[in-house]
């Protein structure tokens, strides 16, 4: 490619409203054109991003045994309705009618379409296990559409659907494409984990995110560096830090805190270790009738060590706990422990509560916590000797570096991530039953299909991909997705005939080998067109020069490379395809 | 590819909402499969044929210079307010509200979004002329979608856009893609003509539709066999029949021709040539005042030979008649003709009418016409000696096999064929005017974009080249758009390892040419096998058996030949390259 024939518009300032470094160069580098909120043209540049993407993942998806098909943007409602979440579905669907004032959805993913398909086309499990998946527009309404590709409204996504005839099969049908994403993950070139996430809200006991690594990630990846094991931070399992709890050796005695309510506080004031405060949380639980009203209410204490934090989702599983928390009121806490948030602790109750230990919690001794009484903590506390011991111990904080890894295979590290993919089990529960998709098993009895579901997003994946891959002075793309792998820039290509010449030449010989070269004919300065290169975030760059030549020498760059290395023109196309990784 | 990995899903009968045999054929083949009225999933074997056709498009559309960019499915209404389509526009197009009561469309077409980039990102002469293209979804809500992929209402559209700084630069820019559309449907391998296209409602003043050639095509094509002419019947110009006015030979007679009003009635009677007779029609318009009301009314006689047909879209261009005639009521025909229609004609008026004749009927002498008198014809009737020469002499008729085509270079034949393409002059008064879409010309002085539009519709495709290419058995694809282009149909592929082991080395061996070949290893019985390939429409067939491998044979079959050709095994790779003309 010729850049005179193709479409490069660079600009020096992003618009004020890119807040993220990825929606900045995206716009900058001419990728991305917005059109409204959450709406954006692909232009040249981005669109060849995108369809690199896509080739790398419909390769892996093949690959995998999925078949690809289409399914349509716009959908009748009736099938939502199957399932319920025409109705369930927030503002983010988007609801249209046609001419005739019929019912459509602008699909936010396919389920309820593919199950219509396969509850007509897979009639015997003979014809089991199927992957269906399709590269396709969505629309989702965000209420803040922002981050340029990361949240935006229209976006590209490949999804794909398992259809199994049973659990067994389901779970390999699911491990299969968790080997594919993992394959097409490292063709991006990409750093990412495969981390597990939480599959309470949907069902289905499988689920993983694939997170692309970046500092400025909206979620909190736990993981072990000598081991596989990833997981969101939430839902990181905290082990005990403490192996088996150690015998008292301090006697309780109460101490004045004047003014110091939180653990940090009481630790520098009384010069121990964070790690001997124990921090109080108050949660309540209210039992209703079948009207409605409120006839109980419990209290509930929960023990985390002062330097750890609670973690709501993980306390939200508990028994007792589960679905139906919320904090106490001070009214409740002054009610049951007599005295106002900020000197709590788990002795001397004025009314009975419930007392849940985290692990470590469970195992500490001599530690400190609120005297129930303002401006007054107590330290040397011990369990079974002060207080009973905890009517529930569990894992009820969020994990934190160095922590021992769950697997035991190492501690763990926090890195932060961007979600562009999800594997996920769904079982039968979510649409196969209600859309009554069934097959006929060896028995001629219909079964219901068990269901897997899992999602690409394409376009998010530039967004993230930049986030990773960025300097002061654009884009870095990593090889495989890069616009085009190689610029190669002469300088004085409209002035000297020798530079044309073996510009032409390199560029014909780098596209031969099968390099994906663009050729900067456009006359520009040299530092404009370095810049313009350095920005679109092309990875290797070959400058070509009168100078240069007379020695027979051209100019080498990485982009990540401080400087140019010299090499003779004759090697250079070898040379840059072996940079390359190609 | 292995039909395993595949899927496979063909029917014995088609649905009986499937009017056209492209419809009835891509359902039984399992290319399509319907959602909703006009909305169909592609299913993988349909998918295969969109992306073969959408490559062929892209490769032509970037050698011609255009660039592919993405633009939105979902657009603000806003730009479509600047043109006014947003009102103007039918209810075909799809409206839809955002959750913040925002309004939107569902594209069925991009001008307006292309021409906001144009107008932001091409400010100077020095980035013309461009042209910008993207294959996406579009949506136009049919009142009545019919006809499968022919008229429904989600479909895949290639769509191009040209900007150039003046006129002459805008129809350079048409022919570039008129060339690139004629290189395109060659490779479909597609009979096609481009044709003249009627520009007057849009605009501008160029304009081809490219139209696949089939029997069930909706439009009429006027084309000249030994000449690059082609127009649709409605535009075709009609030529005069008759070089030049002979003098009369006959003298004025009134016949009796009771009951007998149309002119082949009347030629059966009198026993002369239907070429003989011209047939009357009377248009009437009305002259308005501001406030609406009719104030002068002029009736208008139209001849056209006997055997010709009015053509009302010509008619609908005269001076006088322009976009605003209609036909003339029975009392307005009694009070100037003093006749019930039927034995019209432009002798002895009672009042006076504007007389148009056909070019033809102009050079005609001694001819027949209705005698102003129920049941009476004239006949020996001759311009200038019995009746005053027309008020205006134009082409007025539709064209009919036969007649001169009007490049002077053969004669006129009529083909019916099917839209998928069409290239479009636009000029500046649709798009960049009313959105203000300007470039500085050498002067620095603001000019209004030239623009052209270029549409080939890529579902459509699949349909229009279904409709010529089939016969009972089912589809028959050229070779570029076939889904896959041979068939290795093993006889026996589960039970001899001989005939497993040559049909593995076959499909490799083609797949190693370049040859898209489906191994079919399903197990189906040669009948099923060989039904099931032939209504998918696969241009070759290779059948290997026990039988045949003894003597080192395998048998071909093109979809189009009565019977199959042996061939020995080694050579038959190299063959069917050939065959498909690879």
């Amino acid at each position: 490619m010729k850049a005179s024939q193709f479409f490069i518009s660079t600009l020096k300032e992003a618009p004020a409203d890119a807040e993220v470094v990825s929606h900045q160069l995206m716009m900058r580098a001419g990728m991305i054109k917005r059109l409204g909120a959450g709406i954006y043209n692909y232009m040249p540049m981005g669109l060849r991003v995108i369809r690199k993407v896509e080739a790398i993942i419909r390769d892996e998806m093949n690959r995998a045994g999925a078949v690809e098909l289409l399914m349509p943007v716009v959908q009748p409602a009736e099938l939502w309705m199957e399932t319920g979440r025409f109705q369930a579905y927030g503002p983010e669907l988007m609801r249209v009618k046609d001419r005739h004032d019929r019912d459509f959805i602008i699909q936010p993913t396919s389920e309820e379409v593919i199950t219509d398909i396969a509850r007509q086309e897979l009639r015997s499990y003979k014809q089991l296990p199927r992957n269906f998946y399709h590269i396709q527009t969505k629309f989702r309404d965000e209420r803040r559409p922002r981050f340029g590709v990361m949240r935006g409204r229209e976006f590209t996504m490949k999804d794909a659907y398992s259809f199994d005839r049973d659990k067994a099969g389901a779970l390999k049908s699911y491990q299969l494409m968790f080997d594919a994403y993992k394959r097409i993950f490292d063709r991006f070139g990409l750093q990412y984990r495969a981390v597990a996430a939480d599959t309470g809200a949907i069902g289905g006991d499988a689920s993983h995110e694939f997170q692309v690594i970046a500092d400025t990630g909206e979620d909190a990846i736990a993981y072990c560096p000598t081991s596989d094991y990833a997981a969101n931070v939430e839902l990181a399992e905290a082990v005990s830090l403490i192996a088996t709890r150690a015998a008292p050796t301090q006697a309780l005695a109460k101490t004045p805190t004047p003014g110091k309510s939180t653990c940090e506080e009481v630790a520098a004031l009384l010069g121990i270790a964070l790690a001997t405060t124990v921090k109080s949380l108050v949660l309540a639980t209210d039992d209703k009738n079948e009207a409605g009203d409120i006839v109980k209410t419990t209290v509930w204490l929960l023990l985390v060590r002062g330097d750890h934090a609670m973690n709501e989702v993980k306390v939200g599983k508990l028994p007792g706990l589960k679905d139906a928390f919320r904090f106490a009121t001070v009214t409740e806490i002054e009610e049951h422990f007599g005295c106002k948030p900020g000197y709590l602790g788990p002795i001397g109750l004025k009314k009975p509560v419930k007392v849940v230990a985290d692990r470590t919690v469970a195992a500490m001794s001599d530690w400190v916590c609120g005297a129930n009484e303002a401006d007054f903590h107590i330290t040397g506390v011990n369990w079974g000797r002060d207080l009973p011991e905890p009517d529930l111990v569990a894992d009820i904080r969020n994990v934190v570096e160095g922590d021992p890894s769950p697997d035991g295979q190492g501690v763990l590290a926090i890195q932060r991530g961007i979600e562009v993919g999800h594997v996920f089990y769904l079982g039968t529960g979510k649409y196969s039953q209600p859309m009554k998709a069934q097959f006929l098993d060896e028995n001629g009895k219909p079964q219901p299909f068990e269901m897997g579901c899992y999602g690409i997003g394409v376009t998010r994946i530039l967004g993230a991909g930049i986030e990773q891959n960025h300097d002061a002075r654009g884009i870095i793309w990593p090889a495989s997705i890069a616009p085009f792998q190689v610029a190669v820039c002469p300088i004085g290509y409209d002035r000297s005939a020798e530079v044309q010449a073996a510009a032409d030449a390199l560029h014909a010989e780098l596209l031969a080998l099968g390099v994906d070269a663009i050729l900067d004919d456009r006359g520009e300065r040299p530092g404009a067109m370095f810049a313009d290169w350095e920005l679109i975030g092309v990875p290797q760059r070959v400058v070509l020069s009168d100078r240069g030549l007379k020695d027979g020498q051209v100019e080498v760059q990485g982009r990540r490379e401080a400087e140019a290395s010299k090499l003779p023109l004759a090697e250079v196309a070898a040379a840059v395809k072996a940079r390359l990784g190609a």
